[in-house]
């Protein structure tokens, strides 16, 4: 097989993430329940969250920043200080919540780094993601780690680079169609979409019509058996 | 002689940043002042910094939320909401803040080009220090930029080895005697300390009782002349 890299996205591809976010959203409801009256709080903060991504990049205290914005706007002077502090306490219990990885993927890795190298590409934030790496217990199948602001086709482009590979001698695996398939298509490389049961609205896009270096798997466990077929 | 590669800081070694952060300090202070009694702002809040940097690691959006967070703890249920909006917008503002080079860094930056291989190495946030990096107008001298959570001599180590050279062929400069000048000594490089009229505490270190392998330098344009004198 011509494969010699594989790249695995991290959130929600090894472990846990997106329902966090959505148990924290739904915290945030709750708490703001009382001064939204008919506004929808899930719409308005996803609102303040595009508009903030600019300025804030991704993750966990960007989030909590526009958690904290939309409460103030919506709650305006009636808002007790009690609810702030209280998204903070929500932020930061996202930030310390232990890693728990998706079922099978460790035999997935191991499968996988008898077959190539593997690196980690995430995005997000550089502090948060290399805790999360260190207390994943997965962190030595990986050669190479790549923490990104953004995932581009340059953004893959240049890990297989950094890593050695061509890029039809490389594989991206995750659960994001718009950032983990298809800018590593657009690179020239392979990639495979393993979804996860919830998909952050952002990461939505469009499969790629019947592409020759595009597959949809089941499971991470599946990454092995279609890369070692192809030719 | 000897050096084949320089690795630079980049807040208040190319540009301002530590002077944002006190002017943000002083705006915290007197939106607080009403509800602050006799405790001291300004230590309250670096305590509560001090406290966080295991969460939220270094950089603005951290800093937002240990602004916010220390407000809330001060002001109890008597703090408005318009306080945490405030210091919601004092935080956008730094992000958004430009990018002002220190005096005679684009020189400097030039003449050391001549002579080694050009590397950034800073720590921070990534997503907000990719974006001054690309808002500075000095990208192009450098031919490689390691965004850190942490600098250790691992991270000096690291940062040698990827970009060709080995330690007694490179050197680190710097504002910070904890984080530029005494881990690159310790990953067995050469190290500079170019000092900035203000230092965050956290940055503050004994100098090295006369290492043969560091100098304070009194600009970054004195740095070329120094490691063309190196031997």
């Amino acid at each position: 097989m011509p494969i010699r890299l594989v790249c695995l996205d991290a959130d929600d591809t090894l472990w846990h993430n997106e329902t966090f976010f959505r148990l924290t959203q739904r915290r945030f409801a709750e708490l703001l329940a009382p001064y939204a009256g008919d506004i929808d709080l899930e719409e308005r903060l996803a609102a303040t969250e595009r508009r903030n991504l600019a300025t804030y990049g991704y993750g966990v205290k960007g989030f909590t920043l526009s958690m904290i914005e939309t409460a103030l706007e919506i709650g305006g002077e009636r808002l007790p200080a009690s609810v702030p502090a209280e998204i903070l306490a929500a932020g930061r219990a996202m930030m310390h919540h232990p890693v728990e990885l998706l079922e099978g993927v460790r035999e997935a890795l191991a499968a996988l780094k008898e077959q190539a190298r593997l690196v980690l590409v995430t995005k997000g934030d550089l502090f948060h993601q290399e805790a999360k790496l260190a207390a994943s217990g997965v962190g030595d199948f990986f050669s190479g780690v790549e923490i990104v602001s953004e995932k581009t086709a340059e953004t893959y482009a240049r890990a297989f680079a950094r890593h050695g590979a061509a890029p039809d001698h490389a594989v991206m695996a995750g659960n994001s169609m718009r950032s983990d398939v298809l800018p590593a298509l657009a690179a020239g490389g392979w990639a495979a979409l393993v979804p996860y049961d919830l998909t952050w609205e952002h990461e939505l896009a469009e499969a790629p019509a019947a592409h020759p270096r595009y597959r949809e798997l089941g499971h991470l466990k599946d990454l092995a058996g279609w890369i070692a077929a192809i030719r």
